[in-house]
């Protein structure tokens, strides 16, 4: 199933010591649809805040039920902030994380001396003057396969801190600038650690090679900080 | 001065019987931050739930304070969900209302059979199917020119229902549809009920000739219900 949610009243796709997980909300709305114990394993996590409009999640039943009756009924049930798009068999040997391709997220701010109502809920504010040519040119160095370690959250347990990032677009619209990244997977954090340290750069806080000086060393402490979470969506898994 | 808001939580931009104005909201601030009571004038009202990213008002006040330095001050005082985002001194004989040449407001919707929680907000739902070829080539018939009384919310007091709606434009942007209004003044409920009309006729609930008769009967029947006040924003005011 695809799964739409705005991140903002949930501690995260899964559920923390402090606030409940997307995941559970959905596990227990399943249930109660199907009246017995439904478990769901998702592509990945999203972190606290994050939003997602193509979650993806698999379960198993057995039921006749058709899909559009069960997305009808269990969104019934679902909270206004979290709504399942759509639902689909699946081979038994599908798993929606490690089945998965490549994940596209967004990452969606506007440049604004003053906070604007209208974008608060999923952009990130960036106050001007920023250097976009320069945060453009940069953005380049991070697309192919890089040692992402400085990009990752600290205290992270990940050992292979490898990835690929397939492409990031930056695209104007209609006020806000989205950063679009398709990869192989991403680190804890690592979007948001991007996103930091390219307007960090933007706007001269930093020094201009931090993308270089991080790749090369590793070291966290070249980047900007970790940007806001709401601005972040899970866009997209492919399979 | 703009002010961009989200009307989720007002009774539109006046203060009604039940419910806050944004500008009585406004006003208060104002008349925190100057110590002394302001009056503000808008371009127009914007009814209950109806979003602006460019309303624009004007007050009278006698200050040596810098325009940043009252935007940031107010904006403190103000609410989340409402913003100034620009201030200017103009002539005395500019007035909000009676000086503006043109007004932009654009009606979002996406079409889904299920609720998109990122969506919700400030964008309208259309169930498919929906003919949207149909949907454009009526829309040009609205295009100019008309006397707009089948339009208009019954019980209006207003006498002369004619306005020119300069353009029309219907966008599609990764997933919604943004149809863009560019008009010398809009009825009350005008815009709602154009696009309550476009979706009906598109989705073959009202008679494909529902436009030519509104226009030449007056008649308010022949049209669809009017559409949701959270999909329409206010996006500029030209002068």
């Amino acid at each position: 199933m695809t799964v739409e949610y705005l991140g903002t009243n949930y501690s995260g796709w899964q559920c923390q010591a402090k606030g409940v997980g997307v995941q559970e909300i959905i596990e227990n709305a399943l249930s109660e649809f199907f009246k017995t114990k439904i478990k769901i394993h998702g592509s990945g996590r999203t972190d606290k805040g994050v939003h997602a409009k193509g979650q993806v999640a698999h379960f198993d039943v057995d039921t006749k039920i058709k899909e559009y009756n069960i997305i009808r009924a269990v969104n019934i049930i679902l909270p206004d902030d979290i709504k399942i798009q759509s639902l689909e068999i699946v081979d038994n040997d599908f798993h929606a994380q490690y089945s998965a391709k490549s994940k596209i997220y967004e990452y969606k701010a506007y440049i604004s001396r003053y906070e604007r109502p209208m974008f608060e809920i999923d952009h990130a504010r960036i106050v001007p003057p920023i250097n976009m040519d320069l945060v453009r040119e940069k953005a380049k160095l991070l697309v192919g396969t890089h040692d992402f370690k400085a990009f990752c959250a600290v205290g992270s347990q990940i050992k292979d801190t490898t990835r690929t990032i397939h492409s990031l677009d930056i695209i104007e619209e209609d006020g806000a600038i989205i950063f679009r990244f398709e990869g192989n997977g991403f680190l804890y954090n690592m979007i948001r650690i991007i996103i930091g340290t390219l307007v960090f750069l933007g706007k001269g806080q930093i020094s201009e090679d931090a993308i270089e000086k991080m790749l090369e060393t590793g070291d966290r402490n070249y980047g900007g900080k970790t940007y806001a979470a709401k601005g972040l969506t899970l866009k997209e898994v492919k399979y």
